[in-house]
């Protein structure tokens, strides 16, 4: 039965069955949250032992006392570790502190007060800046352009990457400065960018010098069904394409071993990296090390990573399949909501009817079930079909998660019939 | 037998017997390094037990998973211990990364992108910015305001503080928007800044509305001789002259466990950290936080610090006391230069006969010995007197302080002499 296609007496009657169900879960007084991208606990437990169980604690690594000052770059064995991950090599990398997005901020920041590489000045002293801004997107991203003052332009994301023709002709825009990427497991849709994707984005012929790709590797090993895809190299494939100083990559351990205690990495050129270690020194001595150390102690190498990632696989999968059962079930037969069926990353992407989002997110919040806020997967939060919503399953328990996707499963349908039957604002 | 005394004949006569000294260390092929304020081995050690010996370990603090993400302030008991060190409230306090220095540059950064509470626009829209740098300071805070272009003005340090009268002259300056200060045995005189010059610098009057006054109080806790002077919370005395917003100050726990891996905190007025808080937002979802939980397990309050600090002081101060033995025994009767007398922090401070410092660089680079460069100590490295050196005693062990302290009294020794029979640039 398509909601579209019943007649107004049909729509009413199904309006109070739904309207039941849906008191019926207020009246749960329930207190849930799919909102943020967070690990449950026992994802956290699974790296314990690198803190409690250590040994052979001798603090010392690559010749160098991880608990003394230096190694502005991280340490080399750190550096590998990433290397293993991303596909590039070691000297194309830089150890970071705990956070991927800081290390992304610093980059736009370092860019506004000093200029990148090929900037004929420093982003301030332009009367403007434009980011491109595949949508939806991570809000993060979008909100540090805002921070700046920058103007973000949505592109549209689609299965195989960002619209291609569309970027294609505003780079050549040279106000155009760079475009937010997460090319794996992309949040909040778990898209893949494809290969054919990846080359026009590397062959991209901007008319800014200084174009910044960001190409926010969050999720590169972050597989929870079936095996990790491949997926080269971003780094060699713009060097490949003559743009070697385009690309800026991001890795994190922090969905690896602890969320607000991981190790954060930049990947750029080794031209890049000699531009970004010159205004790096006046910034820090060096980050934390003994982190670095813990982790490639515990971690070891790329192997040893992806069978500690089926530990998580273990713990996530059963919540993103509850998430696409409650979908397909309720959801599936009436025609007002479609949604992704991502298989890494931490996030599923659902699209209710156009101009519902909203009232979906006050339903559930009602019903006691706090989603991430419709639009906020679009620059300044204007989703101007008011449809993406954001369902991050990762945090909750399992039964948590089969009882708010209820909650949210029945908001969908209730909005679309008070949408359908000219009540929706009530 | 003061140099300057001497007649030619006996300053030829001296000079051929301390070339001879000089030529003999030579001999000996040294490589010792009295450059950078780092701990030494045994002093990194005495904090191992905050990996090593953890107990009851469950990554819980202030009810607070500290392994996952969030909590963008830092630990509540974090900024307790620190808000115990420096005595402002703890809410006055913000717990960064690592690094007192990087939350340094990222305030002044901040100024630049976005401006101060009080900013009447973001630095970078200012025509021109200057910073009071007293002299001889910290070659890493000058830098900071050198990376982002700043006019850095020198003012004379004296053994109770900047010279006043200088910097309230300096400060109707509009363009004048701050001055870095190391209060407490500052960088490298090992001065603290007298109760009266405290006053006066919280009572300035400053044009510019968004003066940031900062108060890099690195060494609070780091005696190595007798007790812990009183340092009064400079934030209340702030606020209570008037100025509340005027002043950031930084602390750092890297000199008390793990020089690379400390926690950094940054104290402020509430307004001012509500401000900081609104960009900080954009930077990073929070710093590190198993770190902040383990030093809090570890160093618990001021009293377990400061007993902690004693066995710091072990080590350190029978190397500051070679140093300063040394000094006597070698330059005591000369009348070629003077030095400090400092009982905390890391380094000594010898001025030298104004115009041999650069050469005295050299002499010791050439014995094997490295130190600061001559000059490192004021902005772009420049010492109108080329006369102060910054002695750090604390990385190599006794015996090579003592052995590298000859290099260095010789070394002053023999610039002297050239200088005066004027052989110098020889």
């Amino acid at each position: 039965m398509k909601y579209t296609e019943l007649t107004r007496e049909q729509l009413e009657k199904e309006y109070s069955v739904i309207r039941a169900r849906y008191d019926r879960l207020c009246e749960e007084k329930l207190s849930l949250n799919l909102t943020r991208g967070k690990p449950e606990k026992k994802q956290l437990d699974l790296s314990n032992d690198m803190y409690t169980a250590l040994n052979n604690c001798d603090f010392e690594m690559d010749g160098i006392d991880v608990r003394n000052y230096g190694l502005l770059d991280g340490l080399p064995s750190c550096k590998r570790l990433f290397s293993d991950i991303l596909g590039c090599s070691p000297d194309e990398i830089i150890i970071g502190g705990n956070s991927s997005l800081n290390l992304m901020y610093d980059l736009i920041a370092k860019a506004y007060t000093n200029g990148l590489l090929h900037s004929e000045r420093p982003w301030c002293k332009e009367e403007k800046i434009k980011f491109l801004c595949p949508v939806p997107g991570y809000d993060r991203h979008f909100n540090i352009s805002i921070s700046f003052g920058m103007e973000c332009i949505p592109v549209p994301l689609h299965e195989d990457g960002p619209d291609m023709d569309i970027v294609e002709e505003l780079v050549k825009d040279p106000l155009v400065k760079g475009m937010w990427c997460t090319p794996k497991y992309s949040n909040p849709d778990g898209f893949i960018y494809s290969s054919e994707v990846r080359q026009r984005i590397a062959s991209l012929d901007t008319a800014a010098p200084d174009f910044a790709l960001i190409w926010d590797n969050a999720y590169a090993v972050h597989c929870f069904d079936g095996t990790l895809p491949e997926f080269p190299d971003m780094i060699g494939e713009c060097r490949k394409a003559g743009h070697p100083d385009m690309i800026y990559e991001f890795a994190s351990l922090s969905k690896v071993t602890f969320a607000g205690s991981g190790i954060a990495a930049v990947a750029s050129s080794k031209d890049n990296l000699t531009h970004i270690r010159k205004i790096l020194t006046f910034q820090t001595i060096g980050f934390e090390k003994v982190a670095q150390y813990l982790h490639v102690k515990f971690l070891k190498d790329k192997e040893t990573i992806l069978k500690h990632m089926e530990k998580h696989a273990a713990i996530m999968k059963p919540k993103f399949d509850a998430v696409q059962n409650a979908l397909e079930t309720e959801l599936g037969s009436l025609g007002i909501a479609d949604w992704t069926h991502p298989k890494g990353g931490y996030f599923v992407s659902l699209y209710a009817m156009h101009g519902t989002a909203k009232r979906i997110n006050t339903l559930c919040a009602d019903a006691g079930v706090a989603m991430t806020k419709a639009g906020a997967t679009y620059p300044h939060g204007y989703d101007p079909d008011d449809s993406n919503l954001r369902i991050a399953p990762s945090y909750p328990e399992l039964p948590d998660v089969i009882k708010a996707m209820q909650v949210l499963c029945v908001s969908v349908r209730l909005a679309a019939l008070e949408l359908l039957l000219g009540k929706l604002g009530g």
